[in-house]
Protein backbone atom coordinates (compact mmCIF):
# COMPACT_ATOMS: atom_id res chain seq x y z
CA UNK A 1 0.00 0.00 0.00
CA UNK A 2 1.75 3.34 -1.35
CA UNK A 3 1.91 6.17 1.74
CA UNK A 4 -1.22 7.83 2.94
CA UNK A 5 -3.41 5.19 2.01
CA UNK A 6 -5.49 4.09 4.97
CA UNK A 7 -7.99 1.19 5.10
CA UNK A 8 -10.75 2.51 6.64
CA UNK A 9 -14.11 1.62 8.21
CA UNK A 10 -17.25 2.43 5.64
CA UNK A 11 -20.30 4.49 7.52
CA UNK A 12 -23.60 4.39 5.83
CA UNK A 13 -25.64 7.02 5.57
CA UNK A 14 -29.51 7.22 4.63
CA UNK A 15 -31.26 9.97 2.68
CA UNK A 16 -33.67 9.83 0.36
CA UNK A 17 -34.76 11.86 -3.03
CA UNK A 18 -37.43 14.90 -2.41
CA UNK A 19 -39.58 16.36 -4.40
CA UNK A 20 -37.70 19.81 -3.77
CA UNK A 21 -34.40 18.17 -4.41
CA UNK A 22 -35.74 17.56 -7.98
CA UNK A 23 -35.24 19.96 -10.87
CA UNK A 24 -37.42 20.57 -13.82
CA UNK A 25 -36.12 17.78 -15.58
CA UNK A 26 -37.70 15.65 -12.90
CA UNK A 27 -34.16 14.49 -11.51
CA UNK A 28 -31.92 15.19 -8.42
CA UNK A 29 -30.21 19.31 -8.70
CA UNK A 30 -27.15 17.99 -7.86
CA UNK A 31 -25.91 20.07 -5.47
CA UNK A 32 -27.86 17.96 -3.50
CA UNK A 33 -25.55 14.89 -3.91
CA UNK A 34 -22.99 17.86 -2.26
CA UNK A 35 -25.10 18.73 0.33
CA UNK A 36 -25.59 14.53 1.26
CA UNK A 37 -22.04 14.19 1.43
CA UNK A 38 -21.62 17.24 4.09
CA UNK A 39 -23.87 15.01 6.23
CA UNK A 40 -22.36 12.09 5.68
CA UNK A 41 -19.11 13.49 6.11
CA UNK A 42 -20.22 14.45 9.80
CA UNK A 43 -22.36 11.31 10.67
CA UNK A 44 -18.47 9.13 9.86
CA UNK A 45 -16.98 11.86 12.40
CA UNK A 46 -19.92 11.04 14.53
CA UNK A 47 -19.43 7.06 14.63
CA UNK A 48 -15.82 7.66 16.47
CA UNK A 49 -17.37 9.68 19.02
CA UNK A 50 -17.07 12.90 17.28
CA UNK A 51 -20.48 14.29 17.12
CA UNK A 52 -22.03 17.83 16.29
CA UNK A 53 -21.83 18.23 20.05
CA UNK A 54 -18.48 17.52 20.75
CA UNK A 55 -17.26 19.23 17.63
CA UNK A 56 -18.95 22.27 18.89
CA UNK A 57 -17.77 22.01 22.40
CA UNK A 58 -14.54 21.51 20.79
CA UNK A 59 -14.48 24.32 18.94
CA UNK A 60 -13.39 21.70 15.97
CA UNK A 61 -14.20 22.71 12.78
CA UNK A 62 -13.33 20.47 9.24
CA UNK A 63 -13.21 23.35 6.44
CA UNK A 64 -13.32 22.18 2.85
CA UNK A 65 -10.24 22.25 0.49
CA UNK A 66 -11.99 20.74 -2.48
CA UNK A 67 -14.65 18.41 -3.46
CA UNK A 68 -15.39 17.12 -6.50
CA UNK A 69 -18.84 14.19 -7.72
CA UNK A 70 -19.27 11.89 -10.49
CA UNK A 71 -22.76 11.39 -11.63
CA UNK A 72 -23.56 8.05 -13.04
CA UNK A 73 -27.21 7.79 -12.84
CA UNK A 74 -30.07 10.24 -11.97
CA UNK A 75 -31.98 9.76 -9.22
CA UNK A 76 -35.78 10.56 -9.13
CA UNK A 77 -38.40 11.91 -6.57
CA UNK A 78 -38.71 9.01 -3.87
CA UNK A 79 -35.95 7.52 -4.68
CA UNK A 80 -34.27 5.65 -0.92
CA UNK A 81 -30.57 5.87 -1.04
CA UNK A 82 -27.24 5.58 0.86
CA UNK A 83 -24.12 7.40 1.23
CA UNK A 84 -21.11 5.18 2.08
CA UNK A 85 -18.39 6.92 3.30
CA UNK A 86 -15.06 6.35 4.58
CA UNK A 87 -11.37 8.06 4.60
CA UNK A 88 -9.48 7.69 1.43
CA UNK A 89 -6.66 9.24 2.86
CA UNK A 90 -4.97 11.75 5.47
CA UNK A 91 -2.47 14.18 5.59
CA UNK A 92 -1.18 16.07 7.99
CA UNK A 93 -3.36 18.27 8.50
CA UNK A 94 -6.07 17.67 6.01
CA UNK A 95 -7.56 14.23 4.88
CA UNK A 96 -9.66 13.16 2.02
CA UNK A 97 -13.28 11.23 2.77
CA UNK A 98 -14.76 9.07 -0.10
CA UNK A 99 -18.22 8.81 -0.87
CA UNK A 100 -20.34 6.41 -2.74
CA UNK A 101 -24.03 7.36 -3.67
CA UNK A 102 -26.25 3.88 -3.69
CA UNK A 103 -29.80 3.27 -4.49
CA UNK A 104 -31.19 1.17 -1.93
CA UNK A 105 -31.55 -1.35 -4.71
CA UNK A 106 -27.69 -1.33 -5.30
CA UNK A 107 -27.90 0.88 -8.39
CA UNK A 108 -25.06 3.36 -8.00
CA UNK A 109 -25.80 6.94 -8.24
CA UNK A 110 -23.10 9.07 -7.79
CA UNK A 111 -19.26 8.95 -6.54
CA UNK A 112 -17.44 11.73 -4.78
CA UNK A 113 -14.80 13.02 -2.11
CA UNK A 114 -13.85 16.15 -0.49
CA UNK A 115 -11.30 16.86 1.14
CA UNK A 116 -10.93 19.03 4.61
CA UNK A 117 -8.84 20.64 6.92
CA UNK A 118 -8.73 19.51 10.04
CA UNK A 119 -9.50 22.57 12.61
CA UNK A 120 -9.50 24.33 15.46
CA UNK A 121 -11.17 27.93 16.42
CA UNK A 122 -9.33 29.48 18.43
CA UNK A 123 -12.42 30.66 20.83
CA UNK A 124 -15.38 29.43 18.96
CA UNK A 125 -17.31 29.98 15.42
CA UNK A 126 -16.15 33.45 13.71
CA UNK A 127 -12.78 33.61 15.98
CA UNK A 128 -9.54 32.66 14.30
CA UNK A 129 -9.19 28.72 12.87
CA UNK A 130 -6.23 26.99 12.32
CA UNK A 131 -5.45 24.21 10.96
CA UNK A 132 -4.34 21.27 13.34
CA UNK A 133 -1.85 18.05 12.97
CA UNK A 134 -4.28 15.00 12.55
CA UNK A 135 -3.25 12.91 16.14
CA UNK A 136 -2.44 9.15 14.99
CA UNK A 137 -5.43 8.33 17.64
CA UNK A 138 -8.22 9.86 15.96
CA UNK A 139 -6.79 8.59 12.80
CA UNK A 140 -6.73 4.82 14.51
CA UNK A 141 -10.86 5.50 15.20
CA UNK A 142 -11.37 5.14 11.79
CA UNK A 143 -9.23 1.95 10.96
CA UNK A 144 -11.40 -0.69 9.83
CA UNK A 145 -11.20 -3.75 11.99
CA UNK B 1 -67.71 19.04 14.60
CA UNK B 2 -68.04 22.42 12.48
CA UNK B 3 -68.19 21.36 8.65
CA UNK B 4 -65.11 21.31 6.89
CA UNK B 5 -63.09 19.55 9.93
CA UNK B 6 -61.85 15.95 9.29
CA UNK B 7 -60.80 13.46 11.70
CA UNK B 8 -57.53 12.51 10.04
CA UNK B 9 -55.06 9.96 10.66
CA UNK B 10 -51.28 11.32 11.55
CA UNK B 11 -48.16 10.44 9.61
CA UNK B 12 -44.95 10.47 11.06
CA UNK B 13 -41.65 11.90 8.84
CA UNK B 14 -38.48 11.51 10.28
CA UNK B 15 -35.63 13.89 9.97
CA UNK B 16 -32.51 15.53 10.84
CA UNK B 17 -30.70 18.81 11.33
CA UNK B 18 -27.62 18.99 9.24
CA UNK B 19 -24.42 21.21 9.55
CA UNK B 20 -25.89 22.97 6.37
CA UNK B 21 -29.57 23.50 7.25
CA UNK B 22 -28.12 25.88 10.25
CA UNK B 23 -27.54 29.89 10.15
CA UNK B 24 -24.31 31.51 11.53
CA UNK B 25 -26.38 31.73 14.89
CA UNK B 26 -25.67 28.12 14.82
CA UNK B 27 -29.79 26.92 15.06
CA UNK B 28 -31.60 25.76 12.12
CA UNK B 29 -32.38 28.19 8.83
CA UNK B 30 -36.38 28.62 8.96
CA UNK B 31 -36.95 27.74 5.13
CA UNK B 32 -35.54 23.96 6.25
CA UNK B 33 -39.10 23.66 7.89
CA UNK B 34 -41.01 24.26 4.91
CA UNK B 35 -38.84 21.60 3.15
CA UNK B 36 -39.32 19.58 5.45
CA UNK B 37 -43.44 19.98 6.01
CA UNK B 38 -43.31 19.52 1.59
CA UNK B 39 -41.33 16.46 2.50
CA UNK B 40 -43.79 15.35 4.87
CA UNK B 41 -47.01 15.82 2.87
CA UNK B 42 -45.70 13.76 -0.02
CA UNK B 43 -45.18 11.11 2.96
CA UNK B 44 -48.69 11.57 3.90
CA UNK B 45 -50.11 11.31 0.20
CA UNK B 46 -47.94 7.96 0.03
CA UNK B 47 -49.10 6.71 3.25
CA UNK B 48 -52.44 6.11 1.58
CA UNK B 49 -51.02 4.80 -1.61
CA UNK B 50 -50.47 8.11 -3.56
CA UNK B 51 -46.21 7.77 -3.43
CA UNK B 52 -44.19 9.81 -6.50
CA UNK B 53 -44.55 7.40 -8.68
CA UNK B 54 -47.79 6.87 -9.04
CA UNK B 55 -48.63 11.06 -8.66
CA UNK B 56 -46.26 11.06 -11.64
CA UNK B 57 -47.89 8.81 -13.73
CA UNK B 58 -51.40 9.90 -13.11
CA UNK B 59 -50.29 13.74 -13.75
CA UNK B 60 -51.61 14.81 -10.16
CA UNK B 61 -50.45 18.08 -9.10
CA UNK B 62 -50.90 19.76 -5.35
CA UNK B 63 -49.73 22.91 -5.66
CA UNK B 64 -49.51 25.42 -2.51
CA UNK B 65 -52.02 28.65 -1.88
CA UNK B 66 -50.37 29.26 1.59
CA UNK B 67 -48.22 28.56 3.85
CA UNK B 68 -47.33 29.07 7.52
CA UNK B 69 -45.22 27.92 10.50
CA UNK B 70 -44.69 28.95 13.79
CA UNK B 71 -41.21 28.45 15.41
CA UNK B 72 -41.40 27.65 19.08
CA UNK B 73 -37.70 26.34 19.69
CA UNK B 74 -34.60 26.81 18.15
CA UNK B 75 -33.71 23.07 16.61
CA UNK B 76 -29.64 22.81 16.41
CA UNK B 77 -27.08 20.52 14.20
CA UNK B 78 -27.49 16.31 15.56
CA UNK B 79 -31.42 16.86 16.67
CA UNK B 80 -33.65 14.22 15.73
CA UNK B 81 -36.97 15.09 14.77
CA UNK B 82 -40.08 14.29 13.19
CA UNK B 83 -43.11 16.26 11.53
CA UNK B 84 -46.36 14.56 12.33
CA UNK B 85 -48.84 15.81 9.61
CA UNK B 86 -52.58 15.13 9.27
CA UNK B 87 -55.04 16.76 6.98
CA UNK B 88 -56.75 19.83 8.55
CA UNK B 89 -59.92 20.26 6.52
CA UNK B 90 -61.05 18.92 3.07
CA UNK B 91 -62.48 21.96 1.01
CA UNK B 92 -63.53 21.51 -2.32
CA UNK B 93 -60.91 21.18 -4.47
CA UNK B 94 -58.38 22.03 -1.98
CA UNK B 95 -56.85 20.95 1.31
CA UNK B 96 -55.00 21.73 4.45
CA UNK B 97 -52.33 19.76 6.05
CA UNK B 98 -51.27 20.49 9.37
CA UNK B 99 -47.48 19.73 10.04
CA UNK B 100 -46.09 19.59 13.58
CA UNK B 101 -42.55 19.47 14.50
CA UNK B 102 -41.25 17.35 17.39
CA UNK B 103 -37.65 16.86 18.48
CA UNK B 104 -37.04 13.07 19.71
CA UNK B 105 -37.33 13.67 22.91
CA UNK B 106 -41.05 15.23 22.45
CA UNK B 107 -39.71 19.09 22.42
CA UNK B 108 -42.47 21.06 20.14
CA UNK B 109 -39.97 22.72 17.44
CA UNK B 110 -42.33 23.99 15.17
CA UNK B 111 -46.17 24.14 14.04
CA UNK B 112 -47.01 24.89 10.81
CA UNK B 113 -49.87 24.42 7.58
CA UNK B 114 -49.78 23.83 3.97
CA UNK B 115 -53.07 24.59 2.43
CA UNK B 116 -53.07 23.14 -1.62
CA UNK B 117 -55.24 22.59 -4.54
CA UNK B 118 -55.74 19.17 -5.82
CA UNK B 119 -54.85 19.45 -9.29
CA UNK B 120 -54.37 17.58 -12.70
CA UNK B 121 -51.52 18.04 -15.64
CA UNK B 122 -52.98 18.13 -18.99
CA UNK B 123 -50.46 16.20 -20.44
CA UNK B 124 -47.44 16.00 -17.73
CA UNK B 125 -45.46 18.94 -16.10
CA UNK B 126 -45.18 21.91 -17.61
CA UNK B 127 -48.75 21.44 -19.86
CA UNK B 128 -51.90 23.42 -18.06
CA UNK B 129 -53.02 22.32 -14.51
CA UNK B 130 -56.48 22.57 -13.17
CA UNK B 131 -57.91 22.07 -9.78
CA UNK B 132 -60.04 18.90 -9.68
CA UNK B 133 -62.91 18.25 -7.10
CA UNK B 134 -61.42 15.91 -4.23
CA UNK B 135 -63.10 12.44 -5.07
CA UNK B 136 -64.83 11.16 -1.65
CA UNK B 137 -62.93 7.85 -1.71
CA UNK B 138 -59.82 9.55 -1.75
CA UNK B 139 -60.79 11.93 1.14
CA UNK B 140 -61.80 8.69 3.26
CA UNK B 141 -58.27 7.51 2.99
CA UNK B 142 -57.42 9.57 5.24
CA UNK B 143 -60.04 9.05 8.03
CA UNK B 144 -58.42 7.75 11.51
CA UNK B 145 -59.74 5.01 12.58
CA UNK C 1 -53.97 54.74 12.59
CA UNK C 2 -54.46 52.11 15.10
CA UNK C 3 -52.23 51.38 17.55
CA UNK C 4 -48.66 49.28 16.39
CA UNK C 5 -49.59 50.24 12.66
CA UNK C 6 -46.01 51.48 11.01
CA UNK C 7 -45.67 53.97 7.69
CA UNK C 8 -42.54 52.03 6.46
CA UNK C 9 -40.24 53.05 4.14
CA UNK C 10 -40.17 50.28 1.30
CA UNK C 11 -36.81 48.35 0.41
CA UNK C 12 -36.44 46.24 -2.61
CA UNK C 13 -34.39 43.40 -3.08
CA UNK C 14 -33.93 41.86 -6.34
CA UNK C 15 -33.73 37.96 -7.59
CA UNK C 16 -34.07 35.72 -10.15
CA UNK C 17 -35.47 32.13 -10.27
CA UNK C 18 -33.18 29.75 -11.12
CA UNK C 19 -33.23 26.35 -12.71
CA UNK C 20 -32.18 24.79 -9.36
CA UNK C 21 -35.32 26.69 -7.53
CA UNK C 22 -37.38 25.22 -9.28
CA UNK C 23 -39.16 21.75 -8.89
CA UNK C 24 -40.06 18.56 -10.96
CA UNK C 25 -43.26 20.85 -12.15
CA UNK C 26 -41.30 22.95 -13.49
CA UNK C 27 -42.29 26.50 -11.24
CA UNK C 28 -40.39 27.87 -8.40
CA UNK C 29 -40.58 25.28 -5.38
CA UNK C 30 -42.41 26.93 -2.50
CA UNK C 31 -39.48 27.00 0.45
CA UNK C 32 -37.43 29.53 -1.88
CA UNK C 33 -39.78 32.68 -1.25
CA UNK C 34 -38.76 32.28 1.92
CA UNK C 35 -35.23 32.55 1.39
CA UNK C 36 -35.86 35.34 -0.36
CA UNK C 37 -38.00 36.88 2.08
CA UNK C 38 -35.11 36.09 4.98
CA UNK C 39 -32.57 38.17 2.46
CA UNK C 40 -34.74 41.10 1.80
CA UNK C 41 -35.52 41.40 5.04
CA UNK C 42 -31.33 41.25 5.85
CA UNK C 43 -31.46 43.94 3.28
CA UNK C 44 -34.23 46.27 4.62
CA UNK C 45 -31.87 46.58 7.49
CA UNK C 46 -28.84 46.96 5.77
CA UNK C 47 -30.88 49.79 4.04
CA UNK C 48 -30.91 51.42 7.43
CA UNK C 49 -27.31 50.72 8.11
CA UNK C 50 -27.39 47.48 10.31
CA UNK C 51 -25.96 45.45 7.31
CA UNK C 52 -24.09 41.56 8.03
CA UNK C 53 -20.82 42.93 9.52
CA UNK C 54 -22.91 45.65 11.73
CA UNK C 55 -25.09 42.98 13.14
CA UNK C 56 -22.04 40.70 13.78
CA UNK C 57 -19.94 43.11 15.55
CA UNK C 58 -22.52 44.10 17.92
CA UNK C 59 -23.94 40.62 18.26
CA UNK C 60 -27.74 41.93 16.93
CA UNK C 61 -30.02 38.72 16.31
CA UNK C 62 -33.35 38.67 15.03
CA UNK C 63 -34.85 35.43 15.34
CA UNK C 64 -38.11 33.89 13.59
CA UNK C 65 -41.68 34.09 15.57
CA UNK C 66 -43.25 32.87 12.55
CA UNK C 67 -43.47 33.49 8.78
CA UNK C 68 -46.59 33.01 6.20
CA UNK C 69 -46.64 32.95 2.43
CA UNK C 70 -49.50 33.70 -0.13
CA UNK C 71 -48.26 32.15 -3.00
CA UNK C 72 -50.28 33.80 -6.04
CA UNK C 73 -49.14 32.85 -9.19
CA UNK C 74 -46.35 30.72 -10.39
CA UNK C 75 -42.84 31.61 -11.27
CA UNK C 76 -40.72 29.85 -13.75
CA UNK C 77 -37.30 29.57 -14.28
CA UNK C 78 -35.39 33.01 -15.66
CA UNK C 79 -38.26 35.08 -14.31
CA UNK C 80 -36.49 38.02 -12.67
CA UNK C 81 -38.30 39.50 -9.54
CA UNK C 82 -38.31 42.03 -6.68
CA UNK C 83 -39.04 41.47 -2.81
CA UNK C 84 -40.95 44.78 -1.89
CA UNK C 85 -40.26 44.82 1.97
CA UNK C 86 -41.67 47.24 5.14
CA UNK C 87 -41.95 47.13 8.98
CA UNK C 88 -46.03 46.21 9.02
CA UNK C 89 -45.59 46.66 13.19
CA UNK C 90 -43.15 47.32 16.06
CA UNK C 91 -44.33 45.23 19.45
CA UNK C 92 -41.66 45.77 22.32
CA UNK C 93 -39.05 43.52 20.99
CA UNK C 94 -40.33 41.91 17.95
CA UNK C 95 -41.34 43.45 14.33
CA UNK C 96 -43.30 42.47 11.69
CA UNK C 97 -41.73 42.80 8.03
CA UNK C 98 -44.26 42.46 5.20
CA UNK C 99 -43.00 41.22 1.94
CA UNK C 100 -44.56 41.52 -1.57
CA UNK C 101 -42.62 39.17 -4.42
CA UNK C 102 -43.17 40.45 -7.86
CA UNK C 103 -42.13 39.57 -11.59
CA UNK C 104 -40.24 42.73 -13.37
CA UNK C 105 -43.51 42.91 -15.29
CA UNK C 106 -45.48 43.97 -12.06
CA UNK C 107 -47.58 40.76 -11.77
CA UNK C 108 -47.90 40.01 -7.73
CA UNK C 109 -46.17 36.31 -7.13
CA UNK C 110 -46.07 36.07 -3.50
CA UNK C 111 -46.82 37.43 -0.40
CA UNK C 112 -45.94 37.03 2.67
CA UNK C 113 -44.85 38.34 6.26
CA UNK C 114 -42.43 37.83 9.13
CA UNK C 115 -42.33 38.08 12.69
CA UNK C 116 -38.87 38.73 14.35
CA UNK C 117 -37.55 39.47 17.76
CA UNK C 118 -34.31 42.16 18.00
CA UNK C 119 -32.27 40.11 20.14
CA UNK C 120 -28.74 40.53 21.06
CA UNK C 121 -26.17 37.35 21.66
CA UNK C 122 -24.75 37.46 25.31
CA UNK C 123 -21.13 37.19 23.98
CA UNK C 124 -21.43 36.24 19.75
CA UNK C 125 -23.37 33.52 18.15
CA UNK C 126 -23.48 30.23 19.82
CA UNK C 127 -24.49 32.33 23.36
CA UNK C 128 -27.60 33.10 24.73
CA UNK C 129 -29.84 35.40 23.08
CA UNK C 130 -32.29 37.55 24.71
CA UNK C 131 -34.88 39.75 23.55
CA UNK C 132 -33.84 43.59 23.47
CA UNK C 133 -36.63 46.53 23.59
CA UNK C 134 -36.50 48.39 20.08
CA UNK C 135 -34.89 51.84 20.79
CA UNK C 136 -37.15 54.27 19.25
CA UNK C 137 -33.92 56.05 17.29
CA UNK C 138 -34.00 52.44 15.77
CA UNK C 139 -37.58 52.47 14.51
CA UNK C 140 -37.56 55.89 13.09
CA UNK C 141 -35.12 54.96 10.86
CA UNK C 142 -37.57 52.83 8.84
CA UNK C 143 -40.13 55.75 8.75
CA UNK C 144 -41.54 56.69 5.05
CA UNK C 145 -39.98 60.03 4.68
CA UNK D 1 -3.13 25.19 -29.47
CA UNK D 2 -4.08 21.08 -28.44
CA UNK D 3 -7.36 19.83 -29.87
CA UNK D 4 -10.07 20.40 -27.55
CA UNK D 5 -8.93 23.31 -26.45
CA UNK D 6 -11.27 26.38 -26.76
CA UNK D 7 -10.69 30.43 -26.70
CA UNK D 8 -13.92 30.81 -25.23
CA UNK D 9 -16.50 34.67 -24.34
CA UNK D 10 -16.27 34.92 -20.81
CA UNK D 11 -19.58 35.70 -19.51
CA UNK D 12 -20.20 37.03 -15.80
CA UNK D 13 -22.93 36.31 -13.35
CA UNK D 14 -23.81 38.60 -9.63
CA UNK D 15 -24.45 36.68 -6.74
CA UNK D 16 -24.32 37.22 -3.07
CA UNK D 17 -23.90 35.40 0.03
CA UNK D 18 -27.06 35.50 2.00
CA UNK D 19 -27.57 34.74 5.57
CA UNK D 20 -29.30 31.24 4.96
CA UNK D 21 -25.93 30.72 2.36
CA UNK D 22 -23.93 30.53 5.31
CA UNK D 23 -23.27 27.46 8.29
CA UNK D 24 -22.58 27.69 11.74
CA UNK D 25 -18.59 28.46 11.52
CA UNK D 26 -20.49 31.85 9.60
CA UNK D 27 -19.16 30.90 6.24
CA UNK D 28 -20.24 30.28 2.83
CA UNK D 29 -21.99 26.41 2.84
CA UNK D 30 -19.92 25.21 0.33
CA UNK D 31 -22.84 23.52 -1.98
CA UNK D 32 -24.00 27.30 -2.22
CA UNK D 33 -20.66 27.78 -4.58
CA UNK D 34 -22.61 24.33 -6.87
CA UNK D 35 -25.55 25.99 -6.53
CA UNK D 36 -24.34 29.17 -8.25
CA UNK D 37 -21.94 27.27 -10.48
CA UNK D 38 -25.41 25.96 -12.09
CA UNK D 39 -27.20 29.27 -12.49
CA UNK D 40 -23.89 30.95 -13.85
CA UNK D 41 -23.55 28.09 -16.66
CA UNK D 42 -27.61 28.88 -17.51
CA UNK D 43 -26.15 32.32 -17.92
CA UNK D 44 -23.38 31.65 -19.68
CA UNK D 45 -25.91 30.07 -22.43
CA UNK D 46 -28.26 32.50 -21.97
CA UNK D 47 -25.75 35.33 -23.43
CA UNK D 48 -25.56 33.31 -26.58
CA UNK D 49 -29.09 33.09 -26.78
CA UNK D 50 -30.46 29.80 -25.34
CA UNK D 51 -31.98 31.32 -22.34
CA UNK D 52 -34.75 29.06 -20.39
CA UNK D 53 -37.47 29.62 -22.12
CA UNK D 54 -35.75 28.76 -25.38
CA UNK D 55 -34.32 25.69 -23.90
CA UNK D 56 -37.67 24.64 -23.18
CA UNK D 57 -39.33 25.17 -25.95
CA UNK D 58 -36.73 22.57 -27.54
CA UNK D 59 -36.54 20.53 -25.51
CA UNK D 60 -32.85 20.74 -24.69
CA UNK D 61 -30.92 19.22 -21.52
CA UNK D 62 -27.31 19.49 -20.01
CA UNK D 63 -27.42 17.21 -17.47
CA UNK D 64 -23.94 16.66 -15.04
CA UNK D 65 -21.41 14.07 -15.69
CA UNK D 66 -18.97 15.55 -13.25
CA UNK D 67 -18.68 19.19 -11.03
CA UNK D 68 -15.52 19.95 -8.82
CA UNK D 69 -14.70 22.75 -7.10
CA UNK D 70 -11.86 24.48 -5.37
CA UNK D 71 -12.30 26.33 -1.75
CA UNK D 72 -9.79 29.29 -1.92
CA UNK D 73 -10.95 31.60 0.34
CA UNK D 74 -14.19 31.90 2.66
CA UNK D 75 -17.02 34.06 2.00
CA UNK D 76 -19.21 35.35 4.59
CA UNK D 77 -22.49 37.13 4.88
CA UNK D 78 -22.41 40.07 2.68
CA UNK D 79 -19.97 39.36 0.43
CA UNK D 80 -20.92 40.54 -3.14
CA UNK D 81 -19.39 38.17 -5.96
CA UNK D 82 -19.22 37.46 -9.60
CA UNK D 83 -18.86 33.89 -11.00
CA UNK D 84 -16.96 33.81 -14.53
CA UNK D 85 -17.81 31.58 -16.77
CA UNK D 86 -16.48 29.91 -20.07
CA UNK D 87 -16.03 26.82 -22.01
CA UNK D 88 -13.37 25.06 -21.28
CA UNK D 89 -13.50 22.24 -23.96
CA UNK D 90 -16.01 21.12 -26.79
CA UNK D 91 -16.09 17.24 -26.78
CA UNK D 92 -18.74 15.66 -29.71
CA UNK D 93 -21.66 15.21 -27.08
CA UNK D 94 -20.55 17.00 -23.94
CA UNK D 95 -18.96 20.31 -22.69
CA UNK D 96 -16.97 21.34 -19.78
CA UNK D 97 -17.42 24.70 -18.43
CA UNK D 98 -14.73 26.56 -16.06
CA UNK D 99 -16.01 28.28 -13.61
CA UNK D 100 -14.00 31.37 -11.15
CA UNK D 101 -16.04 32.78 -8.22
CA UNK D 102 -14.38 36.32 -7.09
CA UNK D 103 -15.35 38.49 -4.38
CA UNK D 104 -16.12 42.16 -5.91
CA UNK D 105 -12.83 43.19 -4.46
CA UNK D 106 -11.20 40.70 -6.84
CA UNK D 107 -10.35 38.30 -3.89
CA UNK D 108 -10.73 34.97 -5.86
CA UNK D 109 -13.06 32.70 -3.65
CA UNK D 110 -13.82 29.20 -5.76
CA UNK D 111 -12.99 27.88 -8.55
CA UNK D 112 -14.81 25.00 -10.89
CA UNK D 113 -15.48 23.00 -13.33
CA UNK D 114 -18.61 21.43 -14.79
CA UNK D 115 -18.84 18.28 -17.34
CA UNK D 116 -22.55 18.23 -18.81
CA UNK D 117 -23.99 16.80 -21.63
CA UNK D 118 -25.70 18.64 -24.36
CA UNK D 119 -29.20 16.79 -25.16
CA UNK D 120 -32.64 16.67 -26.12
CA UNK D 121 -35.75 15.08 -24.52
CA UNK D 122 -38.11 13.13 -27.07
CA UNK D 123 -41.23 14.68 -25.35
CA UNK D 124 -40.23 17.29 -22.84
CA UNK D 125 -39.20 17.08 -18.96
CA UNK D 126 -40.14 13.55 -18.26
CA UNK D 127 -39.33 11.76 -21.93
CA UNK D 128 -36.45 9.99 -22.46
CA UNK D 129 -33.12 12.45 -23.15
CA UNK D 130 -30.32 11.41 -25.39
CA UNK D 131 -26.93 13.21 -26.01
CA UNK D 132 -26.62 15.52 -29.25
CA UNK D 133 -23.57 16.00 -31.29
CA UNK D 134 -23.05 19.49 -30.37
CA UNK D 135 -23.07 21.66 -33.45
CA UNK D 136 -20.55 23.90 -34.94
CA UNK D 137 -22.41 27.04 -35.37
CA UNK D 138 -23.40 26.34 -31.71
CA UNK D 139 -19.80 26.24 -30.73
CA UNK D 140 -18.94 29.37 -32.57
CA UNK D 141 -21.36 31.16 -30.83
CA UNK D 142 -18.88 31.04 -28.04
CA UNK D 143 -16.26 32.16 -29.66
CA UNK D 144 -14.10 34.74 -27.86
CA UNK D 145 -14.36 37.90 -30.22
Amino acid sequence: MSEGEFHSKVVTFACEVYWGDCDPAGIIFYPTYFRWMDAACWALLGSVGYDAKRMRSEHIAMPLVSADCQFLYPAQQGDRCVVRSSIARFGGKSFVVAHEVQREDGMPLAKGSETRVWGRFDAGPGSRMRGQAIPEDLKSLFRAS
